[in-house]
């Protein structure tokens, strides 16, 4: 099969790679439908994460069951299917308590690499949820963007504790931050403020839901929030980027009391713990445990009441994946979607 | 009055200070009935956290109202009051909220130093809580505890959402830490561990509660809790220290999806966002409301359900101030109150 690699900073080359096989009795190979490049996927493209000799990429994914391991239960071939970033048993203490990407069998998906025409699940029955049928073709996207962004944006907002009576700020405008509008809005937030100064993705989050744009950033955002909130702060602010400034920025927006939902993957974030107390804010965030939430974002998706492939402005061939990196990586396109 | 003043490092002295005054409208001046010394104090007696000349020292107290601003309605002289550390309006948004040590209008206490015979409380009606009648001599140690160390742990399990079928433990085994069992008992947790090398600690956490104790600290601290909690962690997890060393024990002891309350006055704390993202806890703490416990924690102890004053194993008449710190940081004992 045909499958994107990461050689070097810059270097991604779509090249023949083995087939997946069913390796354990619990696995599921999926033929994927769509599957896209994240955020996340930048920061080893950009070298500011190292990776070791040439790395397989992707961790999003959508597509049909092919095959399925003899312990298999609940999934079946023919299946259109939805799963998330990390395998998960769903029956641990830590899974049934909602947080799938901390599973005590947890194993990461990335390691085959989704950016791929096929893909080895493990732990299927724990991972992988299935569509009511097929989809039509039109909600492919929507449904990949379950996958991982849509469900970090919610989780982001679910952590924030965004909902009805609620100024809710959303620091980054990425794709997981703009979902993390409509995320909240689906929510009921009263208030939704996006921090963007770029106009494509301003538009795309007013009409994900957001109520108001702030342009400012760092202090000057923090002050811009708190003008607009009475002095006091947001209820709730999602983070969605994973740097130092973005990380002060979202607990400085936040009143006493309030909630930080961050998840943008921390890198070179050192909290400093003084401001941490007296900021007196709840801090919750993490890998978003995407499966809690995959059969509500599944639903309201079949049932066409959210739209969140429309953060994929950018639709490639898999062949065409290194022209996908480069235009996120140069911020010409919000995210691409990779077509297998 | 007489009054305690740290004027350096270990030199603390009770000295002839002025009498406090109305100065504004909405004060109240208080005859202390009994102070004491916290945890925090120590950090400046110590020359941990620098002071600007002569500081007045304390900041806990109860005892009987002498004289009300003009614009005072609820509290009158002759009442016997407990306050908090920082006084609130109780009427701003983030009070109503119940972060009353945020208060849009808070003032700390600790300027006019409650380890004297009197004490000037802004802002009276907010910050001052009523006991129904004048109480026994007995019941003042539990009332002063009320003020700040019963007021701060209890934050500490609230903040960790400490509960029924809740497995907690506790970092830290000061006077907070202590309390913060007796709260997590009180709050119906199935499970307390307490960690804690000194006996005489140890003993009075069982009395207040806790099922369990553990001795080791840091990595090997962890690793007990865990192999405790089935390889997971605890539920909750109390933070009653405020070093980097607790924090990072209390993050590591609590489970995927679990909470970290922290109550601890953060020095020199970093916290590396990496660790913090994958840890997958609520993190939340700060500045202790405990305005917003005082009636709940008043009612307790008025009807001798809880004892918190046992924390005090040292009393001193306030001339003997000094003599107090020293044995505190010693670790002679774990909390001194002081009869003015």
């Amino acid at each position: 099969m045909r499958g994107a690699v990461l050689y070097a900073p810059g270097d991604v080359r779509v090249e023949e790679r083995q087939d997946p096989r069913i390796l354990t009795p619990t696995d599921a190979i999926i033929r994927l439908s769509a599957t896209c490049i994240c955020g996340s996927d930048l920061w080893p493209y950009r070298g500011l994460e190292a990776v070791d000799g040439p790395a397989p990429m992707g961790h999003e994914y959508a597509g049909i069951v092919q095959e399925v391991g003899s312990q298999v239960r609940n999934i079946r071939p023919g299946q259109f299917v939805v799963g998330s970033f990390f395998a998960s048993d769903n029956t641990c203490e830590i899974c049934q308590a909602g947080y799938q990407t901390s599973c005590v069998h947890r194993e990461p998906i990335g390691a085959g690499g989704a950016q791929a025409q096929s893909l080895h699940v493990p732990l299927a029955d724990g991972t992988l949820v299935a569509t009511p049928d097929l989809p039509p073709d039109d909600l492919i996207p929507s449904l990949l963007a379950a996958s991982d962004v849509l469900g970090t944006g919610w989780f982001g907002a679910v952590a924030a504790e965004a909902g009805p009576h609620k100024t809710v700020a959303v620091v980054g405008d990425g794709a997981v931050g703009l979902l993390a509008v409509l995320a909240a809005s689906q929510l009921g937030a009263e208030r939704i403020i996006a921090m963007s100064r770029h106009q494509p993705r301003q538009r795309l989050a007013t009409e994900f839901g957001a109520t108001d744009i702030v342009t400012e950033r760092g202090d000057a955002g923090v002050a811009r929030i708190k003008e607009l909130t009475g002095g006091l702060g947001a209820h709730s602010v999602i983070e969605a980027v994973g740097t130092q400034e973005s990380m002060l920025q979202a607990i400085g927006s936040t009143r006493p009391g309030g909630h930080v939902g961050y998840v943008g993957v921390a890198h070179g974030v050192e909290l400093p713990g003084d401001e941490l107390f007296f900021s007196h804010v709840h801090l919750h965030g993490g890998p978003a445990p995407v499966r809690r939430f995959l059969p509500e974002l599944i639903d309201l998706i079949w049932n066409r009441r959210i739209d969140p492939g429309k953060v994929f402005d950018l639709s490639l061939p898999l062949e065409q994946a290194g022209e996908g990196y480069q235009a996120m990586d140069e911020r010409r396109a919000i995210k691409t979607l990779l077509r297998p």
